[in-house]
């Protein structure tokens, strides 16, 4: 532990980092060691190792009563999952998708590979979920889609959402990356539009290594996305629709049922890592978190600091700074995907209000179980230093630049 | 081990099966059991799990060696690596791809994904691969790239292909899933065309359980491909070209490493097995093997039989027979995916007189770790019992349709 008592003490100026290894903002949970390993010895043996086998049928047996939906399918991953979800939905048009901007990059790129073209609409001020207002001006007879995603912080507005759709006759579908644990008025994410898309990436709650899957109530459309992930093939020579190789493997399944049985100690570990952040946090000016909604079950996987505007050192070199001190912050969906470079070039970026200036506010704290209550004690330590230090920072980064 | 004596001993009549368990047809050769799970507990205690790890760039290392070129690019697995690959070359582009229809059913798919239509052209009917005057002839201005896929008998006409994507201005690309520890003309599979690309699946040569890779000379190539696996984005913010989660994960890297030290072990048990079928099956009337190039190094990976067309029991029927015994034939590369459900509804299937007369011949025969050469005189006897009662066969399976 290194304290910070002058400004050359901060690494951005050539002191010691704060952090002998990276503070990640990613969960990297691992699974537990002896059911991954036996698991594993268990592929290892059977040989049976990809293509349907019987962890993955498991898996999404226990993921679809998880989510207390008819079916779950497991795919590669959350994108290629979407990709496939996408393409289906759009029965062989070639339209646009409704997405928000303020989320994860890959989205409009997911909705080119599924042949489609991305269109965003802004969001809501509170809950940064797709605005359905926004939403219901922006569909045309082209829209193939709407693509809501679930925010750590909130979930979408499910029922207008859920009407606006059924009244055009637009499939709704839901980016649920966020949606793990959580629920909307009680009931589990999972169930809700015509499917939800889930990942098992290593730095999301339920930890598969790599790995995502889609749950739906849709039996047909289950199907459908059982054929996609396998070259478009159904049992031996059957076939239906554009298929790729997007099979989860009995590794990915072993390590996501493994991890299974833990999921509640780690979501009480990000609700220790919240409430230690609000508390330390809580005597430095002008720094407020992002709250989760009261009543519903959330899985308390970021924490998002919201840095008032007239803050000593900006938002973007405060995020320097602390990568410096190996504390991985992010500005969180900074910039926005209609202002960066993964808006394709065949778009006309829209002024989305909300979604920019949202994007200018927060940082995405480091969490997950490689950081302690006591980096966390540290870190608020370092932003007080900072910001008490703050006009003479800026002034000698500026300089520096 | 059970022999047949009667006609009601086949398994297709009730009798007992040949094989307790599947004979499959896969390589299903597991990686070195120590070398594998020390990969895994250090992944494990690293919780470096995917996005470019250590074992990954290792594994990348090694294969650019082995295949002696200047880049690999490790990727999810081969299908993702060609849809990334056929979209680069196509440079924004809606044409053809230009490929052989006697192959794996996925390729069509492949290139719509990138934005293609497929356009098959005729083999060969010695090498089973494109007929380079088929392909002169196909080449339009609107051609984006010729996909040659070499095949487990023999690489493909690579000067001549070569020579012709040269003049015409069209990127050569390869589907080396059946190239790994193959040669054309002394030289390993891997370094021609603008890129190949290579499988790790559990049923190839090289086991990652999943998984792909592309080796190129082109250091620009290389890099797109490193982009457009990992949703676009190098390093923390860039972005170039559309990208999508294509990422091979530590766990995949630790399984290829540890069964890189075994190929040597796996293709001499390969060229036993081959053996050992073309010598047991040597009195057999009406039955002869695909044979490998000879002065070339090869991978024996398939035993590939060729069945006479007077043959007593057709070789569907045949292939019915054997499954009913767990012996895993499959009906090779039939029908050829322009004849089958995989040419794409928009496609006027072309005639490919070659690919179709072959389409009707060959039997994949059961190959890799889990075959032994007793299970091959096995089937020997087998096939030789067939042979003899084949008229009644043919005529007792007729009247049970």
């Amino acid at each position: 532990m290194t304290r910070k008592k002058r400004i050359e003490d901060l690494a951005w100026f050539g002191g010691a980092p704060m952090f002998g290894s990276v503070r990640p903002i990613g969960q990297l949970a691992m699974p537990d060691e002896k059911l991954f390993f036996d698991g594993l010895r268990s592929i290892y043996r059977t040989r049976r190792m990809t293509n349907n086998g019987p962890l993955v049928q498991e898996l999404e047996k226990r993921l679809a009563a998880l989510h207390q939906v008819a079916h779950c399918v497991a795919y590669a991953n959350a994108s290629l999952a979407l990709v496939a979800l996408l393409e289906i939905a759009a029965g062989g048009r070639r339209g646009e998708v409704i997405m928000p901007a303020f989320t994860y990059v890959g989205l409009p790129h997911i909705a080119q590979w599924a042949g489609q073209r991305p269109r965003f609409c802004d969001i809501d001020a509170v809950t940064h979920t797709l605005d359905p207002g926004a939403v219901a001006a922006a569909i045309t007879p082209g829209t193939t889609a709407v693509l809501a995603v679930h925010q750590v912080n909130s979930p979408c507005f499910i029922e207008e959402l859920a009407a606006i759709c059924k009244a055009r006759g637009v499939p709704l579908v839901f980016d649920s990356v966020h949606g793990i644990h959580c629920t909307y008025k009680g009931r589990p994410i999972g169930g809700f539009g015509i499917a939800e898309v889930f990942s098992l990436h290593a730095t999301k709650l339920l930890n598969g290594f790599e790995g995502g899957y889609v749950t739906t109530h849709d039996g047909s459309l289950a199907y459908a996305l059982k054929t996609a992930r396998n070259f478009g093939i159904v049992g031996e020579t059957e076939v239906a629709g554009l298929g790729f190789n997007a099979k989860l493997n009995e590794i990915h399944a072993a390590c996501a049922l493994a991890s299974l049985p833990k999921q509640a100690e780690i979501v009480e570990g990000n609700l220790r890592r919240v409430r230690a952040y609000r508390e330390r946090f809580a005597g430095i000016p002008g720094l407020s978190w992002v709250l989760y909604p009261a009543g519903e079950r959330s899985s308390y996987e970021f924490a998002l600091l919201d840095v008032d505007r007239d803050w000593p050192v900006g938002r973007d070199a405060l995020v320097d700074l602390m990568l410096r001190e190996n504390a991985r912050g992010r500005p969180y969906y900074s910039p926005p995907i209609h202002r960066s470079t993964h808006c394709p070039d065949f778009i006309d970026p829209p002024s989305l209000p909300v979604t920019e200036d949202l994007a200018r506010r927060f940082i995405q704290m480091p969490v997950g179980e490689l950081v302690s209550l006591d980096d966390i004690a540290m870190l608020a330590e370092w932003f007080a230093f900072v910001h008490d230090q703050g006009a003479d920072i800026a002034a000698r980064m500026k300089a520096a630049a």
